[in-house]
């Protein structure tokens, strides 16, 4: 029987502004990245979020981004490596604030957005989210081609490997970050993760072969048709 | 000997601008109230003011404020007791991380300036600040003669009772909260506490007496005298 | 021929989060008010947003709202008069850098949510507002029974006086501002406004009689059946 | 009898937290750049800046930076040109709501911290500060070796060269913009003036010999010697 969950990065809304299909995603879901206020998010949204996931039974990680509400985080910022873990380290605490709360445990951390992209690059900035992962004994969630598994290898913290099925990858197997992805279609994503478990390959963006191995699947919460991808990618897994 | 302690609020910065004598009353303050980013503070302040209050041996409580920089929480806001809650909660969980990072534990907790004010006035808003100290297991610092203190009875929460040096009280024991307070003197500080540990009283500000208990003396940090208001407010503690 | 217009407020997305049905309405309104950025909307909706209403010759006033996006400036604070003046201010100058680049004139100026309403019931408040008006030679928006009105008569700025489809009003003629307002219906709405104009009556809450003069019609944007008020509403006018 | 101005970067301070001497710096210069909002400043700030400039006879200039006040705008963010554009113009628009308020001119553009850098480096950047200036007919004031200055001359704006005594160069005349720089030596600030007004030259960090024009000198205002660092470089440029 398959181990390999999926994960969407839910509570992206901030005040009025709903953002995502969180309510529907909760039910098809196994890992709820939560954004924690500086992308995305208020305190009366993450309050809602750590509800609702632990209502459905969903495990909860901390999604911290960069602070920049207007960019929704995906604006890279040139920040040190003690702003990088201070950051995270502010947005893993205000969600464990709720998590406290409501008597759920933290899962894990993913870094969101430019920040996901800025330290799975950098070495130097990643050991920032590196270290608030240790503090907490979480394991990190992240890419296993970048600096997310070399740095959480060289700290001994425990590693959940991803792939997107809404992103593709260049052809030298790196993530194409988008400010505003394509929303991906179904029986792409559900052919994609089929080749990835049961050939251990996908396709990048050029058509090539790439070695993937991966412990989750991300689904991006914000198209209309998000529900449908999961249902596509749970069968994939359910039957690979 | 004397328990009466010496509260200050600390690392009330914001990026480039420096706020109040932190490092010269870490050496002389009891317990400090760490801002938590919304009224004042950002993860790198945060990150050092626990640090420097751990190399004194200073306790450390969060001071969660309303989300108003500009402001610097002292305008109240029309806020449901929910809202409350919930924005203690991430500011008490934001200050967590970096407890955790330092291995302090958190004190206690002290509302901020308008809010301050507010859940004195209402015990529906002030609820929301027991329930995050009883989920922490941590006392509230606050006013023995306002919803504050009843609140935290009702909840079973220990409270801290404090007394202000530089700001005045109402004849009817109403603490007068001012956007830009003036420093206090040290000796009338001195002489403040020393009327009130010897005689239970202080005075309003119409010259008339006050009946107070305390535990706590809460000095303000940005005056350039706060030190020396410290200093006198400790002489008379010490010799009361 | 009726000159009663029909208003919304417009522009009220943040970075990537939409709201309202902006590109229906510019189609089917005559006024937008256009918020600023301290309760909504950013730099790259404002310039979108006054592209939009070039293009379908919309009128454009600055919807300026309290310093609060997670509360949308539905929650009331402690300002100054001067503090109010100051962040009106500010946001009429931040809409008119996006004027100027599209060669569009300032229209009139609205005051947002809370801010509506504080500075509706504090005359103090209301004259920053009316000063920034004057100052641009615009008028105000708002309702004639309220400070809005009778501050602008004193410092001689003409005054657009509206009535409400989707908020109710007290028996006393007092508009009930709602943090989310339910949709209205159409049919109701242009009820309300055939009322108004032919008889100069509306209902309030409890049923009463409340007599109304209006020169436009505020129609919300954001509940789905928001262009179907307003056509509703326009019929109203045009056959009343 | 020389043309040549000093300017400085003012209104730096955030609410509560002061910034710099404005106040004594407003005595002794020519060209105040006001802070806008974004990387420090609010409204009340802005307007008591504006109205000390015209006090005090100087010209005021928009001086709008990142979003990112726990940055001080000094953190590089991965902006689009039209963000760009739009960030420029919403800042030079709410200033001018203060000039409007107090019947002072816009005088010029300076883009600030990081921003100056990125636009310095990047003409597709630049050109959305260009169109701003062009828009409200003011020169931009900047550096003369990087795009600020060939792309004011692509748009036919107005530009005034600036040069920094309390910032070093590198060997190829890059201006080495430091998060927290140290404060320039008057005598030091003076003599680097004094070479530049007589001999066309100034040194580099490395000791060589950088040539320049300039029509502006900028002094920061926030060390405690900024207004002798002022005295001393209007000595120099009175007597060169």
């Amino acid at each position: 029987m398959s181990t390999t969950t999926i994960n969407a990065d839910l509570g992206e809304g901030l005040g009025l502004h709903a953002f995502g299909n969180d309510e529907h995603l909760m039910e098809v879901i196994d890992l709820a990245n939560v954004a924690c206020g500086f992308h995305a998010s208020d305190p009366q949204i993450m309050d809602r979020t750590v509800a609702l996931a632990k209502e459905h039974g969903v495990s909860v990680g901390a999604h911290p981004g960069l602070p920049d509400l207007a960019g929704f985080g995906r604006r890279a910022m040139a920040l040190s490596p003690h702003e990088v873990e201070n950051i995270v380290r502010y947005q893993v605490g205000a969600l464990s604030g709720f998590l406290t709360g409501h008597g759920v445990p933290l899962n894990h951390i993913k870094p969101h957005g430019a920040l996901y992209g800025m330290v799975g690059r950098d070495p130097e900035l990643m050991r920032g989210v590196a270290r608030v992962a240790a503090d907490y004994g979480v394991p990190v969630l992240g890419l296993a081609n970048t600096a997310h598994k070399t740095v959480c290898d060289e700290f001994g913290v425990p590693f959940i490997a991803e792939v997107y099925v809404d992103l593709n990858y260049d052809a030298d197997g790196t993530l194409i970050i988008e400010r505003t992805p394509a929303p991906a279609v179904p029986d792409e994503a559900a052919a994609r993760i089929r080749s990835g478990l049961t050939q251990g390959v996908i396709q990048s963006v050029d058509g090539g072969d790439l070695q993937v191995t991966f412990d989750s699947v991300c689904v991006h919460s914000d198209p209309p048709n998000a529900v449908d991808v999961v249902r596509a990618v749970r069968s994939a897994i359910t039957f690979s």
